[in-house]
């Protein structure tokens, strides 16, 4: 508590430029007045948290269209950094120029290769536009402004057009309304009980946990036993093998309860005792 | 039948320049001899092989950093294709360079920025190169070489270098070493019968589903009640929600079996007792 009152606002790391996507889910979950720390890798984004560089961290975990961010499920067991909050955002696309260009000087358009790939409906409606790959999205955004190009855009999120001071020609030209990304809020387990906003009266909460079995057909069945007994309801699980090790597995699963229920407190005792590895992740209110 | 044996060849859509990690995955799973179809989109891969301009699909289904395709699977359900291989390509990264281009003169490096972040360890090391972001990783072998660039490179897999007649300079760059991606061999369902490659004696089979359940705690137990009883081995398991309707769920399961195998049958059989939808996607030889 006496590092967070040295400083005026919470700093928030995430991976990526200024305005990326976490970005926009690190305001959702912490508050408008947070100082962000952009990192290049999420390894970096874990660390910041850990050293004390931040005192929170925002990281994506799933996407409606490109599954588990297992990397980041690796970090989470690799740290001791607990889950307080989760958020989803809708992956909207904008396509953004330089305040002064119009729409019939625009012959580029820079972004990451995946994001020139959710627009192509847009592009084939509009030929003249040659799309070129950039490294990020918010990062083209950052370019094209800085650069001065007065015949290129940028494809963004809304919130890299404000940082930037771009403007945002055509809003929403994804070819796909269904690209939702799932986003956690960290803490480092000292802080975790400040929670990132103060939840709504009667929220549901969710706990995510990281368990593994040595042998599937029975084993799973009978971990599952733990909550379906208790009529506890599950919001995720997926397997994943462990290399170089095979039928053994980890397991992700979040269920919705909060870790100090007595339903919930029975069923990951039940759980331990049937499980090779059990870490809670953390517990926290869900999210819309 | 009739239409393979016009081709002389048969033809292969994937996802992908040719040289791309999916064309390597094409020829593990249909051998040396086919003639490829490079295809923009996942759609397209799946059109081409319905519409029958090509008479076997390959597409990645899950990646052990990144893990799974949920389009594909979203592809898999709409378009009745069936899986009849698996297999597994480890994404090693090569820098690939132009011939009679030395090391020494090498200033910029192509690639798809997701694989220029995969060899972050090489680029802090060799601080002389300057990352160029670009669509494709095979697609940036193909540019080096045709536009004659005589100080640059490109980042991807040993198939790309061969294709594009281009020379590997530096093998196997990535950070990760266990970043593996699974693909899927598909066919037509006429045509699924003629595996794509002759199955070692006594290969284990494996068996893909999707099914949903409306209620997930007792549900889900249940469901995996009709292999755990019939002592079935599963391979995965992984929930996804089914937007816009809250508590329900698709799970897609890969078992241990043969799809007509008498346990199978009947596990199938029970489970669709139990289920609101179950679409068997293919039962194939296991992959590596």
């Amino acid at each position: 508590m006496k590092r967070v009152s040295r400083r005026a606002r919470q700093v928030v790391a995430f991976q990526g430029e200024r305005g990326a996507f976490s970005e926009e889910a690190a305001r959702k979950l912490l508050g408008p007045a947070i100082e962000v720390l952009p990192c290049q890798r999420f390894e970096d984004v874990f660390q910041a948290l850990d050293r004390k560089k931040a005192d929170a961290a925002v990281i994506p975990i799933e996407n409606t269209l490109h599954g588990s961010v297992h990397e980041n499920y690796d970090h989470l067991l690799h740290f001791n950094l607990p889950i307080v909050g989760e958020t989803s955002v809708r992956i909207v696309h904008n396509l953004i120029a330089p305040a002064g260009v119009p729409l019939s000087k625009i012959r580029r358009v820079f972004s990451h290769p995946v994001a020139l790939n959710q627009c192509l409906a847009f592009f084939a409606k509009n030929r003249q536009f040659e799309k070129v790959p950039f490294y990020d999205t918010a990062g083209s955004v950052k370019m094209v402004i800085a650069e001065h190009l007065t015949d290129a855009a940028a494809i963004a999120s809304a919130v890299a057009a404000e940082i930037y001071g771009a403007r945002i020609l055509r809003r929403s030209i994804e070819d796909d309304r269904q690209n939702f990304t799932r986003f956690f809020a960290l803490r480092r387990p000292e802080d975790a009980r400040r929670l990132p906003s103060k939840p709504k009266k009667n929220a549901q909460w969710k706990t995510s946990l990281v368990f593994s079995t040595r042998n599937v057909p029975g084993a799973l069945f009978r971990s599952l036993s733990a909550f379906a007994l208790r009529d506890l309801n599950l919001a995720k699980i997926e397997s994943r093998p462990l290399r170089g090790k095979p039928w053994e597995y980890l397991f992700y699963l979040d269920l919705i309860g909060r870790v100090d229920d007595p339903a919930c407190k029975n069923a990951l005792g039940h759980l331990r005792e049937l499980a090779d590895l059990l870490r809670v992740l953390g517990s926290y209110p869900r999210g819309d």
